[in-house]
């Protein structure tokens, strides 16, 4: 099968190399506006590249890995009139890549990707949705050799999986990030929280979030609640801010 | 050693155990206002216990896992004047403990405790302070014999480390309990997010949690924020306003 990968971003590095260990599996091109980020990824996969889509190569299977405000734009250019597209966007719908094509469809990898860092693909999940059958079996074919979990899910779904995605990695990391600004200036090293950050993981993995939940809000110790408010905001009146929205959402759901 | 417990909730049933492990300690009494909660502590540790503070049992310590709002009315106990006090808390500062004795400190283990949970406690930093050496040289005996992270720290210090574990863990967990509630609106399993929960920890654990950061907000990708919110509000605007918050404290430590 070969595959021309469009986009050179986090999504297009990680996703486009496993597929190019699979045997039956030749990427013949990167296309990315961003010449320097095509060859880049090219020269790890050992294939072509351009930055101009009327030098579109042949292909079986024309993978879009852009930003979900790009999609529709590049699913409706001239080259890709009637070929197979697919798109990799957790909030996108499958419909944005009908007008030019009978053969499209998804598969969005569930996983926070960074092009400097190593991914274990094999245990995460891959959603996929097509517009008919014979999609429906590339897709499979190519998720099935990149992870062991294969779901197919509706647009409507991958797009919750997606607000999900957000909250327990965006805003968990962006948490993180608080915590350490808070820490640094006491002078206090972040990874003295690594063994709660651990324990706070692990317990997810056992047991509900509600069933897990500690703390002041939960307890409902107001005094706490307001000197830590109060702290918060005599130096950052958005943490403060961020504290209050979160307690108080803890204590609407504990009644 | 004699150490006396006071409490029996989630601090007084990790840490009380772990002390009661010490050869040279030995935990004389449980005390608990609920009677139930004092005789399943002392049953596992094989002591006394009682709920009548005039009953409070001789000892070279007097450790005070209470609520937060407790401990001054529980230090000032005539029964506890001139003792050894130590109380567990985060973010109550040591002085609460001076007008009955002059020999009080701290000792706060930062970890998420649940009574029905076994915790490792090797590797959780435990804050300690105290008024005077001879309760710094106790209460670093105690904290050698359970961990191997110590460290001593004033209150002000030790208030930031519970703020900070206030986001690290509670509202982490609420941002779990949240996607937990999104998905199962659409019958999808928490489960599926383990291996991105998985990343987003081992991220933490090796790089600066700003550098970790993606997805919309980061990328300022306006129409799908747009897009989250507006699926959120429909059905949870509480969940609508705590993304556009944290979005937008996403969006404001970018620039």
């Amino acid at each position: 099968m070969k595959v021309v990968i469009i986009g050179a971003g986090n999504v297009a590095n990680h996703l486009g190399l496993q597929l190019s260990y699979i045997k039956s599996v030749s990427i013949v091109q990167i296309m990315s506006k961003t010449v320097l980020s095509a060859k880049l990824l090219a020269d790890k996969i050992d294939c072509c590249y351009s930055n101009n889509l009327n030098e579109l190569k042949e292909a079986d299977l024309y993978l879009l890995c852009v930003g979900d405000d790009k999609i529709k734009e590049i699913a409706n250019h001239k080259k890709l009139a009637k070929r197979t597209l697919v798109h990799t966007s957790g909030s996108t719908s499958i419909e944005v890549l009908q007008s030019n094509t009978d053969n499209y469809g998804v598969i969005y990898p569930l996983q926070t990707f960074n092009k400097d860092r190593d991914i274990n693909f094999s245990s995460i999940p891959i959603f996929i949705e097509a517009s008919s059958k014979e999609v429906l079996k590339k897709l499979k074919f190519l998720a099935a050799n990149i992870s062991t979990n294969i779901y197919e899910i509706k647009s409507k779904q991958r797009l919750i999986l997606h607000i999900a995605a957000v909250f327990a990695n965006n805003f968990t990391n962006h948490l993180f990030h608080i915590t350490n600004e808070i820490l640094s200036e006491e002078n206090i090293k972040f990874d003295v929280l690594l063994p709660l950050l651990q324990q706070t993981f692990e317990n997810a993995k056992t047991n509900s979030p509600q069933k897990n939940q500690t703390g002041p809000a939960v307890r409902n110790d107001i005094k706490t609640i307001e000197k830590h408010i109060s702290i918060l905001g005599q130096s950052n009146p958005e943490y403060a801010e961020i504290y209050n929205v979160l307690t108080k959402s803890i204590q609407k759901q504990k009644t």
